[in-house]
């Protein structure tokens, strides 16, 4: 059986009652925390370019743009939910592929749903199911997809929209395969365009292009069997030889999304341990009083995080910055990577007293702090898992906070309360009430 | 001087005065060519598929849809006219990469200046620009790209459709460089899809998605500046070190759409020259007299041409199907890939009596037909080059009587009196008058 028919057979047979309680909740998580993380950027220019171009080639305008008055046809939704979702890569990560899950398939989820007045549990359960082929593909190619260029998130999005669309639209198996092979005929970003609006790009695609995939596929449209895997297959021409099997083992039984996991902090998630290091060490010791701080870790994070730091791109992936936000505001939130915090003298002067250390025998993940003070003390913590890690999630109510800071909109709680109910709502409605 | 950025700057500052008159009429058969192959189908399952989507979502519907009456917005139209003028891979072939360079481009060009009422000479040079940026980028990445799996005409297509809207648009240098780094963040689409409808969605994504890498560049939106070339960009993600200089070398001077190609037959290029022989023996023989037929050419030939033939997909590139047709109807016309052909007792029993042979000695491109009769005789004949090869394109008119075998519709004689003439008019309303 072709991988493709595997997945597609499983998505669409699944029955809301098979998928484990455990699952379901870490849905509501993944969305509650993508719809923060969307509502949080819902105005800021990405999103309002990206929308001037939509609007004014689309008149018919039926679904909700995520913090916004404005509506657009579905495409344009899921396109631009994507986009918000994921701008500042606060939004959830599945470590083992880096995969942002969420914002690629959630928006095309939310937009069918609406338009179609599904119920929440049926697009709380597409979005599990869109979530748990795009991992599944992602764990098939990496980790060398991302290693040559691809932008994983973007590229495997694609597929998990595809499936979380056919599924709302209630294609049967053959149809949900023809729409995951013509999901790989779209599959695109690149890692060079990262630090670019270009990026933006790829990930909305991904969301509406894999609703297209399915919209075309429910007309009959129809791919190859072999469109992921084939010898001119979406793996081998991205330039893997895919794992396959990663694709359909212990389907039903294995669910990537309990590896979902959800950033405390909005910046590259290597710097998460130097930041926690950081703040413990905060309580013994005042700003002024630090004559030097060295962070040391693995080769990984100083690849990622030794950098000068020129704008709020550079500081979200600094080791220095991190370090100096921790010591001089507690907190590493939204504000301690604006623009403001990147210019304050005081944090651009602990920057430089901040020095990036390679730590051979430090694990993955891990960060040490060294601080020194200018009475001669020596301050050290090692943080060997980050909050927000798989072995320390952030609580429900962690996420909540979190989307509460960056949310604060109108009817942000009773967005709150209908995630954690959406499985008994009849319509998606109040999950989408703080968006007007 | 970076790739994208000196293409941007030629595409960007490039003067209509300053294309060559023969590039310029190339410009105008390529266009015409394209317009007979999309509105040949305008009315045929895979276009009224796509069309219902869209049609479904698309409220505001102001540009053309080529053979159509519907109407829809430029990103949308671009996405259909692409996929019709593609559809039967009856278009233009640039020989050197196997790009089919006007479906992706012509498209968009001309949704903006429907949209916008630009003169004709502006679409025309919009278009002739990104030809010339598709087919460069494709030389770059040729042969490896396509060998392993890429759909070239889709995934260079991309940036010719961006380079076109970019300069209707009139961004200037920077603004066109970003356009090309978007279209890197959106090129996709496999070979493995090309026996079905998927392969119609990348095809119109790249002419949809250039627009739209414009139009977001157009507010503001950036890349990388080696979004292209870069250690992570589009080339290497790909898997080819690309052939940087092919990119910019002679700029202005040499133009590929100088060798551009458009076929007299609705079948694989490599059989042209198959049915060229067997039309030429034709004169010699009737075919109740053959007893059998030996095709022989390079191994390319035999891979691409040597299968059973089952449907009219496998019948275009069939080398037993296009000698069975040339012998039997004197003509290989899109009647003679049609169910009925492929179904005809006669061309059935013809295709039985012919053989394919591999002669190592065959150069590219060439074909050899051997017939041994009933009655003893034996005819042999070589075609080196083929009928619409570049030693022996079509003519102006050979184009015209191809436009309107396909076309048959109110208006194609306007339409082809204005492709002549379209440099002279003020809008581009005439060309589309076939269309309604």
């Amino acid at each position: 059986m072709y991988a493709g028919e595997r997945l597609a057979e499983f998505v669409a047979t699944s029955q809301w009652d098979s998928v484990p309680r455990q699952v379901r909740h870490e849905g509501k998580r993944s969305l509650l925390n993508f719809l923060g993380c969307a509502l949080g950027v819902a105005r800021t220019p990405p999103i309002e370019m990206a929308l001037r171009v939509l609007l004014a080639l689309s008149g018919d305008s039926r679904v909700t743009v995520l913090g916004r008055s404005e509506r657009l046809d579905p495409l344009g939704a899921a396109f631009i939910n994507a986009i918000s979702g994921n701008l500042l890569d606060y939004d959830d990560t599945h470590l083992r592929t880096v995969i942002h899950p969420s914002a690629p398939v959630a928006p095309p989820a939310l937009a069918l749903a609406e338009q179609r007045g599904l119920s929440g549990a049926a697009m709380l359960h597409a979005f599990i199911l869109g979530a748990e082929v795009e991992c599944r593909i992602g764990n098939a190619v990496s980790p060398g997809h991302y290693a040559r260029g691809w932008h994983i998130t973007s590229t495997c999005g694609v597929f998990g929209a595809a499936a979380a669309a056919a599924k709302l639209l209630g294609l049967d198996a053959m149809g949900t395969w023809h729409a995951l092979g013509i999901a790989a005929s779209q599959s695109a970003g690149i890692i060079e365009n990262l630090p670019s609006a270009a990026k933006n790009v790829s990930v909305g695609n991904a969301a509406r292009n894999g609703l297209f995939a399915a919209l075309l596929a429910e007309q009959g449209y129809t791919a190859a069997p072999t469109a992921i895997e084939g010898p001119l297959g979406w793996a081998r021409a991205m330039g893997d030889e895919p794992a396959v099997a990663e694709i359909t083992e212990c389907l039903g039984e294995r669910w990537e999304l309990l590896s979902n996991t959800y950033k405390p902090y909005p910046c590259g998630i290597v710097m998460h341990s130097v930041i926690d290091a950081c703040l413990e060490l905060r309580e013994q010791v005042a700003p002024e009083q630090i004559a030097r701080i060295v962070i040391s870790g693995e080769q990984l994070l100083l690849d990622r995080g030794d950098r000068p730091v020129i704008n709020e791109r550079d500081a979200r992936v600094s080791i220095h910055h991190c370090a100096a936000v921790a010591f001089l505001f507690g907190a590493a939130g939204l504000e301690e990577f604006s623009e403001t915090a990147v210019h304050d003298p005081g944090v651009a002067a602990l920057r430089a007293k901040t020095e990036a250390r390679v730590d051979a025998a430090s694990p993955r993940g891990a960060a040490t702090a060294d601080v020194f003070t200018h009475d001669g003390r020596h301050l050290r913590t090692t943080v060997l898992h980050a909050k927000g890690s798989k072995e320390r999630p952030l609580s429900d109510q962690e996420i909540e906070v979190k989307v509460r800071q960056q949310a604060a909109v109108a009817g942000v709680d009773q967005m709150i309360a209908a995630a954690w109910r959406i499985d008994t709502l009849a319509d998606i409605g109040p999950l989408l009430c703080a968006s007007c």
